[in-house]
């Protein structure tokens, strides 16, 4: 087995709407020891490309109803963010200022993704991008164009879960690999056949580069070597269960 | 930020009940390059330890009721099997031959975490250890006598989530290390103060470990290098959310 490493792209900077996520990449990476080679992955968090695609929403332009205010004045939470984020998706469960939604994308995560920190001191929030499988798409192919070679390309978000504490990132667009790594039917070193390990290789790949790159620096991306992904068609929408499969709503 | 790699720590062989996980470990990496070093962290995957504490259960000595024979009936899975996991926790969800189950420890996993692979052929199976959070203590305590200097441990296991396909590696044991990064109330990089960001880095570690092991290898465990953790006295018992807090139940 190799070894795998998470090695930070430093030196991006400031993202702006209509910014080129690749171009600001690449010119981070130019004439470094550490820049993309064949067999990298690249892990970008979704801040920047929400932020490159516009998807800012400055608050003074949020009007919240007075059901958004008196829940949010319970909470003590803005109510301009609640409003966003009952906005956004459909409320799963609401309880103690918690709120978790599914998004338009499918995924189920607290406040619909909406990210209040970071974005002008506080005056504009973040949301997801509107399609982050097409944007890892788009980088993916551009990056190709760019570099000669293919590099996988995941975009995270930090979600909760049911029942543990703490956030972990997960994936939330993929493109060029597989999300998961499928072992049903292989054999293990002793034999015997594997039956349920179906591993979600694109959110333990997330959960690596968040390790790399922290909350508190400003390093939005992170190289992945070593790791022996599998190229494919891959794509997030697959890491999201059915409703038909969803036994807790 | 420094780059964080995961070496896979590789001849450890098969584990039996009453051996010594650390001298196997060290006796795996006596002499190597890749050697424990000081910042280190080990994570291992707990099949092993289960296996050295003689948590197997063969599954001959398993009566089945007769309500688990008609479960397992119905949806062609071993009637021992459902038994075990049923006799594990407390059912949580069954629906189509997945049972969901609340382990003694509090964990919400399939099947109360029992594992059938990889032991005798399929003729026995392992338990998750009885307190993984001690068993991860007793490791660290003892790799510190024989190193002279501290590596925290994590201990893992494959768990599912409640709306994402596929499976990650979390922690199930932690010793030596803050379980979380616990950044609310500090300054991003604009001075905007964060506010819900305790991010699960002890899940995050396990599931860079879960890509460097794998399953189809024999590798149960894995050097993390360069990450900067914080020493102290973190459980994983902390990564389970309380009841009270728990909406989806």
């Amino acid at each position: 087995m190799p070894e795998i490493r998470a090695i930070p792209v430093e030196g991006i900077g400031e993202v702006r709407p209509g910014d080129d996520v690749v171009v600001l990449i690449l010119a981070a990476l130019a004439g470094r020891r550490r820049a993309l080679a064949e067999g990298d992955l690249l892990i970008i968090t979704h801040k920047i490309i929400s932020k490159a695609e516009g998807q800012i929403v400055p608050l003074a332009s949020v009007k919240p109803s007075r059901k958004a205010v008196a829940w949010a004045r319970k909470y003590k939470l803005d109510p301009r963010l609640t409003q966003l984020a009952w906005d956004q998706g459909q409320i799963v469960r609401q309880h103690h200022g918690v709120t978790i939604t599914e998004t338009a994308h499918g995924f189920v995560c607290a406040n619909s993704g909406v990210d209040a920190s970071n974005v002008d001191g506080g005056a504009s929030v973040v949301l997801l991008p509107r399609d982050p499988d097409k944007s890892a798409q788009k980088i993916q192919r551009d990056l190709k164009k760019k570099l000669g070679f293919a590099v996988p390309v995941i975009i995270t978000d930090s979600f909760g879960r049911a029942w543990r504490e703490g956030l972990t990132e997960v994936a939330i667009g993929v493109a060029g690999m597989r999300a998961f790594r499928d072992s049903r039917g292989e054999r293990d070193p002793y034999g015997y056949k594997l039956k349920v390990t179906l591993e979600a290789i694109a959110d333990e790949l997330a959960g690596m580069a968040g390790l790399a790159c922290g909350k508190l620096t400003r390093i939005p991306a992170c190289i992945i070597r070593g790791y022996p992904f599998r190229a494919g068609r891959g794509r997030a929408r697959e890491l999201i269960r059915d409703r038909e499969r969803d036994m807790f709503r």
